[in-house]
């Protein structure tokens, strides 16, 4: 309260608490009176205690996300992505590589990415079929038959298939395409998308908005949960900043952040956080050591002629360096690389 | 070029350069080779330089935007809002002040709110149907309802109404019972929403993304433009910074900065950037004086009991305060209240 | 508390509160308990709470400046700069422009700009004697050989002189010279400079961080009241984000959000925060509608030749617009003119 | 240029340009002329080209720092810190860890503190004697007597000594005590004391400013190697973001960004960066593996004693975890742990 609220402020407040059932205990300091909510938190919701007289200010002491808390659901979880009998784990005790070209441009492209990528070790494919672009002059993406061409590549070659969708009148037919339904940073506060995808019954890759704090990215895995599904990675992706030097500013502390606080898996995508390809390697490696529970990283057989973000993807050289890091460094963290597996209903 | 880079390096990239019709000036240096870029830009977007041998890095010299740019279109536009006969005007010249409740929840707090809005000078009535909310538990809107009631009270006010529209399948709806789409801060970067908003036929109020600079901002405007709609109002709104005293910090240089480079109105949301309703009335002052088209403000009939975002809404002393405001301040910046006019076809 | 903690947790909590004096009330609720200290905020600084067992969060309730803050003083203070018998007021009722060249480079120059200044309405004048750069290889100013100049304008154009020191070793000289002291954005946390400038005896310009929030910059100049000096007037030049547009994000919220927590007067400069002098005229009118006590502009006769932060400086067209604006905008919020003024002891 | 720039704008630019021995090679456009400049970027500095008629923006390409930039010393330079005949280098192939208290507060806690970061395999000792707080209500170190108790404690244990120094007044006395002096984040802008620091013949620890960007970074480095002192360590330790998880967001991109444009070595400081002891151990992995020359850890024998940053302070489990991590990780990256070594002259 401020310091000029009176006695009748004070029971005003009270008196709003308890008539949506909670408790309110009243601290009476020197200068101010601290007034500490007891309750459901969902039921303080509309209580717009901020407008009622000699309010100072409201802080908010427990987490506002329930069903991807930690809390109450210690164990870290793993998120199973592909077919049944043959899937592939994100979590703990693990390190999953997800790969593949930024978008789908040819059957060629995509499969020789592909095969790039699990020779690098990965074990999903990552591609993109709908690319949603800052210029409505640059190349959007192939579409459908993007989706075709992922799931017969992720056919051929075992991989199972993540891909992004961008509008929320496209998540069946990508479901029908695709193992794991990503939702890119643009599109983290779109509840409707969110909404859309908890019900598709696929696992969610949900990236971090560029300018999300971590509860707020929280908070929008709270809304695909709320709709029955808790198969949610999250992929820390970047934030923006002041600094120009890379695309935005990779926030690799939000990983141990992510950890404390929520159950759900977490993974790094070092490519389109920093954008140039001579950064991924290093950054792919602090992620393991950081403690993520995989990567994400874009490969391109002749990034020369990519038709999007070609100076991020990864090829010869700094390939071979990423296979190389995510064989030797999980193990000093505890992790064994992810391998498709047969579990047991 | 970088240092390094060879005559074959600096050819190669004329090559490219030359190859989609452009023409590539090459100026050596005592350090470095320097190449400048002549064409249409759109044929630039694929050249993929950045990925060539010996490229240092590629600066882009013309904007990215092409409809909305004030370069070939040096006039600034009026967009007029409303039904023919009887439409409201926002551009040069004139200051329109738009208004109404955060959220619509009944029939009789959206007619009282919009009597206010318009004893303040409100000749456009905005209000929210569908509420894209961080939490899944706070309260979404109405919906449809809400839309039903906004068109009621804009048609027993007579003013236009003003509607967000968060999920691309509401477009048609949404579009039926307003008179202006609003495309709000979440999904300004939602190409698939700016597409259909672009096709519905209506002006469309495009606010600015919390992490977006004003470039992408105008290319977000580009996309509803490519969709032969150009009767689109600007919005700012704040952007995301580490200051914490308010929600967003209201970027005022904003409206300057696109006005000298695009020939669209803006206006300012001052109520949603800060969320604090004392502050709601300097900041419309302000932005009027820093020559904004006009302004958007969330009033209340009783903001204790607001279902979203009540601590911000204005009513009694700032409600006449604002009215005063928007009284005096814009004949000074060379401007008139902008009131309902019936055009000739 | 976090949802673990344990009795004893709670007890050693208490009782650290209680070793310095102070107050814990506990309220236990059905997830945490929450523990509200009440007492003197000064003798809490060294409870490191967050290190006990148990602790989830720390939140301090009440502003940690204290001789700035507006609480126990609620009147809004006026600065006044000059000698005896004629000085001029910044603060509440007044309006303050200060002008002049960003860097001294001659005497001519000088006088010129403090002309062109004082025609334009400003009572006080800012020029720079030593310029704290980024780059070693810019122009640092004249140093000392400028102070002189500086002293020897204002003593012809009859303008109390406002200059920065950048270098705590400089604050002897400075203060001989000049009427006012500067302490730009880049030293407002350096506390040996903030408390030699607070023992100077001369009125302080405290310019905002720009990585400053509000509240750091209002602990800044708690620093210099520390050292019985609150002769500070606070200024506002914008602070860093992600747009390029601008060389700082220039924040206006910060002006009404000062005055409602402090009683020090807060002024704006607009010239260093956006840098282009076309946005300095329409940003200045918004200083003024928002409520600042003053306004700190550049001018320069020639700016095509500026040694320093040419692009920004008011001459001809710009300058007879801001002195229009400053004439006309002030009377419309309650303000006159700040005028040289005779005070009796 | 701007379109609408004339043939003599462009003749004035170019003329501008030749008059200080530079060139100017004019590419005409479609809708602009380009005008790239090339000669000594020094000489450029005062061209004040934006000014000019026409002239629409400019864009520089090369560097602004040279005698810290790799191009012209491509090989990355090692720093020696301690007396002659016992000192530890700081550079690429080895990983160097420098630890220690926050603040001194005692010898015996010092002493502690120093036996706790070299038992973890830390061979530079870091301990703050003056410490810049942003409230003068909190504790700011015990100035001289602390720098007495530093080189005692490191002539005890053998670990050559790091410590910040705040006011340009204290650098000989510094000097005096120490083997490394630190310029801390808030002083990374003050020109005054990076010159003094270059002319104080030790080598220099210089930490990134909250808000300053790369480029800045090494524009505050190359102030120091001007006055003859290339002995320069960079320390990332945050930037200043909207994310509050974290006190600032820890910048790991930018040591691959720094080792790729200049040759000094840099090393990274979790524990101001993100002022939490749980996150420290996982970042400093992270440093590691991105290629980091070293770490900066707080260390403290009694966190909850700690007079300053006592929840950031390493102990127990997490200094062992921390021991663990320096001597596992770097091999991985081609390095092995940095200890005293004699040097020949």
């Amino acid at each position: 309260m401020s310091p000029e609220a009176t006695d009748e402020d004070v029971a005003a407040v009270v008196a709003r608490v308890e008539g949506v059932g909670g408790r309110a205990n009243v601290s009476k300091g020197l200068e101010r009176t601290v007034i500490g909510l007891v309750g459901d938190i969902t039921s303080f919701h509309h209580l717009n205690l901020r407008t009622l007289r000699g309010v100072a200010d409201v802080h908010r002491i427990s987490d506002p996300f329930k069903l991807v808390n930690r809390q109450h659901h210690p164990e870290r979880s793993t998120v199973w992505v592909g077919r049944p009998g043959r899937q592939v784990p994100v979590g703990p005790g693990t390190f999953t590589l997800v790969a593949g070209p930024c978008a789908v441009e040819t059957a060629a492209q995509t499969l020789e990415a592909a095969r790039m990528a699990r020779s690098a070790g990965a074990t999903l494919l990552r591609g993109g079929a709908f690319k949603p672009r800052t210029s409505p002059y640059a190349f959007a993406g192939l579409g459908v038959p993007a989706l075709r061409i992922l799931a017969d590549v992720g056919e051929a070659t075992g991989l199972p298939v993540v891909t992004e969708v961008v509008d929320v009148r496209d998540v069946d037919v990508v479901a029908e395409h695709a193992d794991m339904l990503q939702v890119g940073t643009r599109h983290m506060s779109d509840v409707g998308l969110l909404q859309a995808v908890g019900d598709a019954g696929l696992p969610v890759l949900l990236e971090r908005g560029a300018t999300a704090t971590v509860e707020e990215w929280l908070m929008a895995a709270e809304h695909v949960a709320q709709r029955g599904n808790l198969d949610i990675v999250l992929c820390e992706g970047g934030i923006r900043t002041f600094e120009s030097a890379t695309r935005r500013t990779l926030d690799l502390s939000a990983v141990p952040v992510v950890q404390a606080c929520s159950h759900l898996p977490v993974v790094v995508d070092p490519s389109h956080a920093v954008g140039r390809k001579e950064l991924v390697v290093p950054l792919s490696r602090a992620a393991v050591a950081v403690g993520a529970d995989g990567l994400v990283v874009d490969v391109h057989p002749d990034p020369e002629t990519a038709l999007c973000d070609g100076p991020q993807a990864l090829v010869d050289t700094e390939l071979r360096e990423l296979a190389q890091a995510v064989r030797r460094f999980p193990p000093l963290v505890g992790r064994v690389p992810a391998t498709p597996t047969r579990r047991d209903p």
